[in-house]
């Protein structure tokens, strides 16, 4: 992944893709989600190689989404953890982990389940909700320019997002 | 990113990675979630070298996320757009796309906004609920084994993950 172009392009989704890194990356932040922490717990369940861990770590800490910390147990060690930016990463963590429950899942079913630790219920199947909190789907939403849009991204949405993705999906599909 | 060595994990946030692609190709997504379908409308769009987004188109298409279809608008022309496993992305999009909004964007705001089309109104911030539709965070959360975990996956969960995030979260910060 070519990240350097990534975090310069007036795009939020861009931007994020830049702070969160790659797949290997994204196995990290789950991991951290999980509850791991030790260099050697992440290299043993993600399964990288140690100094592709200590990169992505690097790498993390950098974009402000881990920090570094020393734990009191088990003898002053350091260990990672997700900052509040990285915490607030937890609906993206949670909306690829159920699509992949739907989509990549083998016969046996999902391997692991995200539950409430009160009740030990599932979390609910995230979705998107509109300002009246009514589930929405992409054919119901409109992307448009806003407060920060140069007049190059005014232009190209006029031209090419106006109408949004409903009428690309109004056609058979001759795959 | 080491594709390849992520569809055979089990764990469906590794699966929905390798399936996703990488920085690229979700920005491929992105702008068909924006409602473009052309190649070199993509191409426009998203800065991706020819080559590269050939590439990953052909990716998107081979794991499902996308179809390409022929349109009867200007001519007939092949157009690329989402199936239903890649519509259903929908909430990774905005998730990622909210939280660039929050940590990523400079001092004008967001280049775009995400409106519902009857209302024009933002759609609302994303966020994980428990089964009875409250809002949880990170840590009110455990992780624990699914019905499709392994031996190896249950072992380790108990080891490193029955307690989850919150004990590295109440230490106090020593960057």
């Amino acid at each position: 992944m070519k990240q350097k172009s990534f975090a310069k392009m007036p795009c939020s989704v861009a931007r994020a893709v830049e702070a969160i890194g790659d797949g290997w990356s994204m196995l990290v932040i789950r991991d951290l989600f999980y509850g791991a922490g030790r260099f050697e717990d992440l290299l043993e369940h993600t399964g990288i190689a140690r100094n592709i861990l200590a990169s992505r770590l690097r790498k993390l800490v950098e974009s402000g989404v881990v920090e570094k910390y020393v734990s009191s147990d088990g003898g002053k060690r350091q260990k990672y953890r997700l900052t509040d930016k990285g915490l607030d990463l937890f609906p993206v963590l949670i909306a690829l982990m159920q699509w992949g429950d739907r989509w990549e899942t083998g016969a046996q079913g999902p391997t692991l389940r995200m539950v409430d630790r009160e009740r030990g219920a599932e979390v609910a199947t995230i979705d998107v909700r509109d300002a009246q909190g009514q589930s929405v789907g992409p054919q119901d939403v409109l992307v448009q320019p806003g407060p920060g849009a140069t007049r190059a991204i005014h232009k190209r949405f006029d031209k090419v997002f106006a109408e949004g993705l409903a009428h690309n999906h109004s056609e058979e599909r001759t795959a």
